[in-house]
């Protein structure tokens, strides 16, 4: 059966990008491999199976355009109070922390913020069905 | 840490895209939830901890647009050649099958098929780093 490995976004600058999951989620550098061309970068952490592919493509400087279609990758953590104000420090401008109900119980808690390159990540408490 | 437990895109027609999911990955249905507005669906299957969370805008007719930054969710299968074959026999037009090289050894064996939104995936062979 077909099990979820990555996702692949472009990103403008490998460095800042590597710096940006790396703080902000503890992603670390799994592999890079550099073609005649563009760069592809994995990045792991120890939580899940699950990689993000950074695609740099050499010569590209404006920067990519976000359709209205996709939205953003989600990620859970233990203590999302502790975590916005770390994000915070960091000078990553979380959103603030929101609750979402639904039929009259709380769904989800949660706060969204945004990689360089304008891609959106929604960070949820580990709570519910969000673990 | 933080730990990957979804993407999220929107979608036009939610009985489409799970069906879509359900036949070209097994992903099944975790939960659903309605609100004033939209509803969100949850699929998922048993070989990852990891969702496609679909968005569901009432009274969105307008095919969502795609950006050129997002790329695409990746999945790996056991046998790529099996599974391309289904999938064609589905109607689900999937690319050729392609191998990529890097430093003169087979990095990657992979296809793309397109969701009925519009969202790339790519499906590669389990092997190698892709596992």
């Amino acid at each position: 059966m077909a099990k979820f490995i990555h996702t692949m976004i472009r990103v403008l600058d490998e460095a800042r990008s590597v710096r940006f999951y790396g703080e902000a989620f503890g992603l670390a550098l799994a592999d890079r491999y550099a073609f005649d061309g563009f760069t592809l970068v994995y990045l792991r952490n120890a939580e899940n199976d699950f990689e993000v592919e950074l695609t740099i493509n050499n010569g590209q400087s404006e920067p990519y355009s976000h359709g209205a279609g996709y939205g953003h990758l989600a990620v859970c953590v233990d203590d999302i109070e502790a975590e916005h104000d770390r994000l915070s420090k960091l000078g990553l401008a979380p959103t603030p922390v929101k609750s979402m109900q639904h039929a009259e119980r709380n769904l989800a808690t949660f706060f969204f913020i945004t990689d360089p390159d304008g891609y959106k990540i929604e960070v949820l408490k580990r709570a519910g069905r969000y673990t």
